[in-house]
């Protein structure tokens, strides 16, 4: 089972992920938890040249084949193997990340961002999408406070317009309502206990897991 | 005018297009001689990973994405300008080397590497594309002389069978027939001078000047 992690900045995947993370090895589950771009040598250069401040002239175009570059390396030695070992992978930001930020974000045409990504996955797609939602401001009000934890990813999500960033959620959101089954979209404005309760009863029932009033709310 | 070098290793694309970028200097061009990956500092933190022994392990299809991604700096920060500004860019290897050695060479598919070429270079396409064609076995032999140029290049190629190489010289040249007027098939089994001699006079043509007895064959 391949689930995926998505919303804004400050939306609390991180965390959340974690969380999940834990939870399904107590059940059992093999959890492997990795994020983009990274978890491979060649991921993590590509990730040093995506946060350079020596690099601020990269291109759009430049800046979508460089992540799709560091996804299909992270696809095919990380994330395809734990899948067939019977795994479970959760991964923090994937493909519908490119279509958020580089597609309804900067305006970059959808149907070839499809294209590259599908090239870059070899057809990989998440079994379920977790979508945090918030309000781009609170993301954002959030984010800064905890600016200290990456300071460089701080800086390079600074740059952009709140114009941008509410672009970027519209387009989640569509994405979202055009696959109701595929993505779970949560409130991510409730506190974080709730917002893995309900991470929990819907990753149970996708694992053919009914639980009951057993789940707890995790300590953060 | 946009002029790209193609052929197989060994085939003599460096020093044809460097003598043809004095040639052109002497005819008072504002040449741009240059070539991939590379040419930008986001280009050449690409070529490292792509060259790093240590990423051997890289799949196909990141590969592919890291040269497009530094295909589409060099596109956007340095090639448009030139040619925005009136000169003339020899680039020694471009979008077709993508086509012949990933998709004939490799067997990915054709379309969808068009589809990416297209996206990374915002669709400039080149004006004439010099086709250095030469016998594979030739070619390997020729390199292997010149080793100790680049010894880290040749040894990523070494890794290559010999059928690999004739897949990439038959993709060259279907893709050669397939547009003639855009493609100028050389033999690059000829001398030096030969070869260069039949670059001048094509390339003068191209430029709209025609030139009789006085194009010299270069001392090389």
């Amino acid at each position: 089972m391949f689930i995926t992690f998505e919303g804004p900045e400050g939306s609390g995947k991180s965390s959340q992920s974690a969380l999940l993370a834990d939870w399904l090895r107590q059940l059992g589950q093999d959890v492997l938890l990795t994020r983009e771009p990274g978890g491979t040598a060649i991921g993590d250069r590509v990730r040093a040249i995506l946060l350079d401040p020596a690099c601020t002239e990269m291109e759009d175009e430049a800046e979508v084949l460089l992540y799709s570059a560091a996804r299909a390396q992270h696809v095919g030695q990380v994330i395809r193997p734990h899948l067939a070992r019977g795994g479970v992978v959760l991964c923090d930001r994937y493909a519908d990340s490119t279509l958020a930020y580089q597609g309804y974000g900067r305006g970059l045409d959808l149907a070839t961002l499809g294209v590259i990504t599908a090239f870059a996955t070899g057809g990989l797609r998440p079994d379920l999408v977790v979508f945090l939602d918030i309000d781009v401001e609170a993301g954002l009000r959030r984010k800064q406070l905890h600016a200290d934890v990456d300071a460089s990813q701080w800086n390079r999500f600074e740059q952009e317009t709140l114009a941008y960033h509410q672009r970027v959620r519209a387009g989640y959101l569509q994405m979202a309502a055009a696959e109701p089954g595929r993505w779970l979209l949560v409130d991510a404005s409730q506190p974080a206990e709730a917002v893995q309760v309900a991470l929990r009863a819907q990753v149970g029932a996708a694992l053919g897991m009914f639980f009951g009033s057993d789940v707890h709310a995790p300590s953060a």
